[in-house]
């Protein structure tokens, strides 16, 4: 069916905002294999967060590429949380690893460090890395996970797919989505951000066919090059990052507000800290989901359901968290260029539908 | 060192020539996720080919893809030929597969149906898949390849990285590389051909993180989509494809006669066909190599060696004639702009260096 208010539109720089860079790109006849515009993104990322970057294929591509310049055990465990989208644990799968779902803490949705060393001591088998994820953007405890690190002899990547904004660089490699649904886009892409630069180093080898200077393979690897095309739509979105970034959290306020009492809205977001989706807590998500349909509002759930209940994952077991999250969290419209127009239809079908309906959590 | 005479100097198309593109996408405001500009790439290559096409990320993700797609048994052994470029064996292991490295024909550097039925008739643990590559574009035995899949329980995926202009659709799945230093390029990309659309649609789930309509993961897969952007400049380069290929096959005659009997010329390159690399076999390549550096002109071992002798490969065989080659074979400078200067350049440097050498093969 049509919506007549999308969940989701994504909006990358235009034409003439890339000209600049397109005309470099003909000038100089590179376009892809780290040319001089994907050398300026990873200075420029770097700059900004403070930290080596290194730009990618995409962020599913930059996860196994992390996971593989760790030469870590085929078939080892991989911890992470079954509240993600399901590119976690494909990457993980990709590298070679088995995905070893455990829940999350309640407050935001996150695997924690001392979640994380509690599934160490009870799991059945060896656990050679893990993966915590910044749940639609929000910020996980970055310098924690690099004493976790510290302490636990297992590789430690961060998937902060959808967390740009927030992102923090440590010793340990955070990898960050440059799709065009995110915060800041590239169409398709994405960077490691990591103070480890000789672990950047393995990994420009594994996204380069496992090759070294002699342009032979020496380890695993593959095609993950981001090209001059895509580095020239993140330069330019990076150009007028600060606009986009009041832009979006403006967007988030004004949701915020729509929402009110209806539902329960994560910490920090819009304010402390932007993305570009607004998921969000409702009681009965089931019945609200229908209810804005027949407003003509679409919702979604990003990640389809727990990862452990994903037909290719299905381990058979109750991770009571996860399920909870994934049973009220609903996506709501949200992207640049939504009006008032539309908000205060999204603010009235939520009060319409909730007249009689209690919040959650 | 700078080299005057450089061995490639990709060309796509110019800012201007993407700009209807580019003012589509902008209008869109979908920029990945098989939108409408790679809606519209696979209907003109399936047009171009006569029979249906994928597009995809780059063409080792698309090789990985199609074996995914076969569900093949882990750690089974995929045979290949070692005399091909690190992706074909990367994207076997990728897969989770074992590559299996055998020799090629002499006069064509290709593992023919006939080979493999030998390789597989002598072949120490099962053989699970075979991967034929076209080397540097020449074409292999299409139909051949379809016959011997009929006729044995392996799956077999063509590496056509370089055969753009040559690949020709069966039953069984080729992979085109629409990398920026290929015949036709998108910076990054590639696409699938396949007259089976359900192993394409296979395909499709493999290349979305392995997802049903349900968007949730089923079976093993990563992110193997192309973008609008890339879609952009693959038919921006589609439109101005017949003057490129004339372009390319004026530059290859020249080249050829230029090279003349100086050194071995792949049968029909230039004329039959056309690729983006004049690869080409010389007695003694090491010197040749050298004397040509000397004059300033760069070339290039494509493919750095046997796959059999990469280290991250290596599997202690014997295999003489990849070995042949992969001693003589060297790529000339071969670029669109090369102009009769270049050429004589190089044909000078070649009789210099030549006068008391004799021809190879």
């Amino acid at each position: 069916m049509s919506f007549s208010l999308p969940v989701m539109r994504p909006l990358l720089p235009t034409r003439r905002a890339l000209a600049p860079y397109l005309r470099r790109i003909d000038h100089n006849r590179w376009y892809s294999n780290m040319g001089p515009l994907a050398q300026e993104l990873a200075l420029r990322l770097g700059h900004h967060h403070g930290a080596p970057a290194l730009p990618l294929a995409n962020a599913t591509v930059g996860l196994t590429a992390a996971l593989l310049a760790h030469d870590l055990p085929p078939g080892g465990r991989c911890l992470m949380p079954s509240w993600s989208f399901a590119a976690t644990a494909q990457a993980a799968r990709m590298a070679g690893l088995t995905p070893f779902f455990c829940d999350v803490a309640p407050e935001h949705g996150q695997l924690t460090p001392q979640l994380a060393e509690q599934s160490l001591a009870t799991a059945a088998g060896p656990v050679v890395a893990v993966m915590p994820v910044c749940p639609f953007g929000h910020p996980v405890d970055w310098l924690g996970w690099q004493d976790f690190r510290r302490r636990h002899s297992v590789a430690v990547i961060i998937d902060a797919a959808a967390a740009f904004d927030t992102v923090q660089a440590s010793e340990i490699p955070a990898v960050v989505s440059l799709h065009a649904t995110k915060a800041l886009g590239a169409g398709e892409g994405g960077y490691a951000l990591c103070r480890d630069e000789e672990l950047l180093r393995r990994m420009v080898r594994v996204i380069n066919f496992g090759m070294d200077e002699s342009r032979q393979s020496v380890t695993l690897g593959g095609n993950g090059k981001l090209s001059e095309y895509h580095a020239a739509v993140a330069l330019a979105g990076l150009d007028h990052w600060p606009q986009r970034r009041r832009r979006l959290a403006t967007l988030l306020g004004r949701l915020r507000r729509a929402v009110g009492d209806f539902a329960h809205w994560p910490a920090g977001l819009g304010d402390a800290y932007v993305t570009s989706t607004a998921c969000v807590g409702f009681a009965d998500s089931w019945a609200m989901e229908q209810a804005l349909r027949d407003h003509g509002i679409e919702t979604r759930r990003w990640w389809s359901g727990p990862l452990h209940r994903h037909p290719a994952f299905a381990d058979g077991q109750q991770l009571p968290i996860t399920e909870h999250l994934a049973a009220t969290t609903l996506g709501l419209p949200c992207w640049i260029g939504m009006g008032r127009t539309e908000i205060t239809a999204l603010a009235q079908a939520l009060a319409h539908v909730n007249h009689d309906r209690p919040a959650t959590r």
